[in-house]
């Protein structure tokens, strides 16, 4: 019989924004429990954040590590099956690798890893371990960024000629003093870099998801606006791919008054496409000399890897970023759920971000900062 | 300690598009636990939903009436606080009488009921049993619709002077022959009113809830279109306020290509608003002489009735449709929990549609079938 | 050989906002040349307006009287053709006339009169004349608005079910005192309507020109919001078409933050359409189950009606308001060329509203005004 | 007295698309007058053009060269104040020049020139001679432009970081065999680019004519998509201003169904805006932590130098290519007629581009081309 998967989870205490939203997107599609969680470094912290997520006490841990030990201990019916990290960047590797070291599978937030060391240890460990690895790129869960991918896999738009991908935000314009924003600025939880790392990471990910591309070498003009911040807070790239085609790619957190304006334009030799994160239920589609089509979340032929991420039927009633989050989250646990039960998985629901896509987010980081600090044009994206 | 409050459900068996829809919107935030079903009519289709849904055999239901009777019997830590009927508006009443008669609290999809006989007679029993009633117009669960509702009520607008209001469909706008349009079609099952009963009274709903003025008086012309329809599939309907104000309330299923584009201009002697349904964080407010804001969920100076309302704190990451139908379910569950731990609730979250708003809009739909009918331009609103 | 067709002015001197609009529109096309002008009825302001337009001092009147007697006199090379009438409604008539009876052709502002009376003289003026008579309804100038009716009489919509035709203003919300709100307030030069003489005649005219459709009864709600203001500022209009599709008709000029919303969205049982004034070279197109498509000014294959009103070939270079009153100039010019000529006209340059869409707007303020004082829900289209 | 300022045109005759929009944009507003030509360098083709465009024979010219003698011949109450040059690009310096030496003023097309020698040349005989020359950069003419340009001047955003420029058609995608094609696409009557020439040229000095900054150094990446083509047919560009900002240009001739999607957006350290060409009577500002504003040409309060370009005062009516286009000649005729009967112009009417605009625009040419070749990453703008 089916039977939801448990997780635990690592970090997203009290006042933690992100916690939060990996909960409601383990829980929209009721396929996962929440059964266990080591919410804060701060045990005391930890304890308050689980009770108010209504779990028992003796399953709220004060450590990931005791989570981890103790977890093992229950019986198998019972403990959880996998952990979620939400922590910042610097605390991804810790509870991960000891997941994995005792037989748990992971979903991380992004980036992978603080640095690439860790990113590398990471992706052994899962080779090794076999264990399922998921990371939350969250954006390529829209039902309408498969539409684009299937579209753009299945030939419609003839070869990619160009990529345009923007994430431009403007939250952090002006110097912000608060815990989204103090870890984010800072080298020694954030990484190498500051907005590439953020949401850089987002757009390189979106960008190869939906074109199936890689970028092979790219020329960064990465910036600190902010006077006394320590990592970029703009930055524009050009980018080649390696089928020939040319790119775009420009993240910013000082676009004032942007919100989270994640966007892309991909054009081929018989088409584009054009998608907004802001309204993510249209896509726009462009044809030679014909008028425009909005395709719709809902609306018309769409394809199947497209139906089997919309929730809600009839056309124009929204989803939104929860929703896609939540996508990652059903994926994962559908495919856990077949290997815990023996079964070949369906591949519609194999389809979220690996320990590879991490690596790649973090090759890209590492690229983007020395592309930048190079005075030639062309930098060769670094491989792994 | 605080609990997940615990629902069982009527209706919503395999198939049924409705039906999951509330479950999602139940569990979003992790206040509420499924914990028993009756979820068709057929009690084999009943249990092959439940053992989907991962419930225990012994929580899934042939009946309606054994599911009130046997979680009645269950020990007060573990049988069901309330029960959600997502049933066709024919079978409303039935489950919610019991309901209220033995003690459950009820949240209903609307319509409140087949007929308005039914409706007084839940809202008697609602009155006299003392228990919470929440009934699923979703479309105000919106963070935008609550500042739109605040924005009013504070007066930012002037004295309101005009209401736009429409519901426009497009998918019955040829004969259709699935489950969601047989019941929808049937004066059986869906009462006197088709189109107008189904989303007109979402557009009333809408209407009397931001701007907290009452209909008094309106001229109704409804239409048949796909030829062998029994009820109204589009209804053109003028509106008088009993503030004065005026308005248009335009409801239709005809109207091709349009999904679900449930909107609404609102227009007072210092300023104007305007809201989409299907692009909700959006709210555009207008003044005299003065550039238009575009005033989204999540930026700027919002009232606490909107921020409460709100998931995703950083704005331009989307919420939708089922969070806002979330919202209804978990103000509920919140204001339930109070009662049931003897707290005062908190009023930010006793915002749900109830009962009186189900005869309001029984009273819609009776009012606009026979004014139809009617060769008097104004006919009065009709008083319950 | 070819010549510019040569225009005498009556109204648009200094201060005088349409007159200039419409000395653009003329002069756009370079085919038609201002060479008279009788601006003001104060000769001293009609002078001084024709020296700000460079004419010669001789060509400019102290009155249109004067004008149309001296120019009559000129030789046949060098009289005006004909008169462009740019006064107050109650303005229209007088100059209208005389310029008729002493042969020269009329463009004239709208709406076509003052009163019933007016407008059924110059229709029987123009049949007994044989003169050419235009009207400015300018908005049916538009290229998406030509393409729009041609898709309509061309049948890709099917059969028409529904019209929602909506003319939103907002610049009458509170009382205004200046010379356009004067004299359109007033009941002694603007007539018996006020807001549904002024542009609830466009949205008719719009309507009734894009489908080929006849109004046959209306239902109609006015009201004046501005204490003080005697003539109505708003309207809410049921209507029927002579097909049996339905409609709803909204004008107001309360609507505050609303600019010129003029709008117009057709359902026929196949198909849709969607267009708005204020980005008037889109035109969205709906289909039954397939995704809306975006047709645009100059992009694929448009109808030869919409591309003779197209002045920009590359798509995406904005034509406007000026460009769609110029068509209408255009149209009258080249229509009245070929006349003298002796040629046949173009039939796609003979479009442009005529003495009898003037009557039928006449009529529709007549019944509007009285449908609003009656009882009776429907109320016959005035026939004349 | 006032007169008209009469023109000459260069260029322009049957089948010619923009010199049709010159004369249109002459035309609009009634202050300047064609009174001869040279359409065409075959004489026949010149003469038919001269008919229909109305104009007497004896002003229309087999060859510029035969125009500008003999129009330097006529009477000074007859002849022509300047000339319209609306050839190619390798067209414009001959005509341009000889205009220069023979006393007349001069409108041309951009580019400036087919090369920077003639660039250089013509701004010395403009600088020697004093003679008024304006290069019809016709965005720059948009009452929004002006409006963006007035705001940043006046400090409204803060010191400017970030500006994105883009210029993004799709009408080359594919070979095309067409008269405008021809000549864009073949280096002879182009020059050294192709995309960066025609569009990329217009992005620039929009860029630059809004923010006031200078372009420092870029670097560039052109591509040639199409196979057999000679010039640049898309390009990606990063800049750097001169105080320190970043930017990207983008422009493009292979973006399947974009149409003239030139836009900007524009941040500051405490606000940004962005406007787009093809909706170009809206310019949204954004600000920190407050809604968006929807600026919209004519609403509110605006700069005189705004409202200097608005033609039609109620908000609402679009105004769109040919007007902007328009604004360029209506500018110069009045700072023309202003110098000619000796007056000091008018600051607000002053604002046209010049020769300088021209040659910065070759300057941009020149650059892109030669960074493009070189494997440095930033590569000075040149300075002439």
């Amino acid at each position: 019989m089916n039977r939801k998967m448990r997780m635990g989870m690592v970090g997203g205490g009290q006042g933690a924004f992100i916690g939060a939203i990996h909960r409601i997107a383990a829980a929209i599609d009721g396929e996962i429990e929440l059964v266990c969680g080591a919410f804060s470094s701060d045990p005391a912290r930890s304890k308050a954040s689980g009770e108010e997520l209504m779990l028992p006490a003796n399953r709220v841990y004060g450590s990931f590590e005791e989570m981890i030990l103790k977890e093992k201990e229950l019986p198998e019916g019972e403990r959880m099956d996998f952990i979620s990290i939400v922590t910042p960047n610097h605390v991804h590797f810790p509870p991960a690798k000891m997941a994995l070291e005792n037989g748990f599978h992971v979903v991380c937030d992004k980036p992978l890893a603080f640095n690439m060391q860790e990113a590398l240890e990471l992706r052994d460990l899962v080779n090794k371990t076999g264990l399922l690895f998921a990371l939350t790129h969250n954006y390529t869960g829209y039902p309408m960024v498969k539409q684009a991918r299937a579209m753009v896999r299945n030939g419609e738009l003839g070869k990619i000629r160009k990529v345009i991908v923007e994430y431009p935000q403007g939250w952090l314009a002006t110097p912000v003093d608060n815990k989204q924003a103090a870890w984010r600025t800072d080298p020694n939880r954030s990484g190498a870099a500051g907005c590439m790392g953020d949401i850089g990471t987002h757009a390189e990910n979106l960008a190869e998801y939906i074109t199936g591309l890689k970028i092979v070498e790219l020329c960064a003009d990465l910036t600190i606006f902010v006077e006394g911040r320590q990592l970029d807070d703009d930055g524009n790239v050009l980018l080649h791919f390696d089928n020939g085609a040319k790119g775009i790619l420009h993240a910013s957190q000082i676009c004032v008054g942007d919100e989270n304006n994640l966007n892309i334009r991909i054009y081929g030799e018989k088409g584009g496409l054009e998608w907004r994160q802001e309204e993510p239920n249209t896509l726009i589609v462009k044809h030679l000399g014909k008028p425009k089509e909005v395709y719709r979340a809902g609306v018309g032929n769409l394809y199947d890897a497209t139906k089997a991420h919309i929730r809600v039927p009839p056309p124009g009633h929204p989803e939104g970023y929860l929703e896609a989050f939540a996508s990652i989250y059903r994926n994962f646990a559908r495919t856990l759920r077949s290997r815990l039960k023996g079964e070949t998985p369906n591949p519609l629901y194999m389809d979220f971000p690996t320990v590879e896509d991490g690596v790649r987010g973090m090759a890209f980081i590492e690229t983007v900062v020395e592309a930048n600090k190079s005075p030639q044009k062309w930098y060769p994206f670094k491989k792994y």
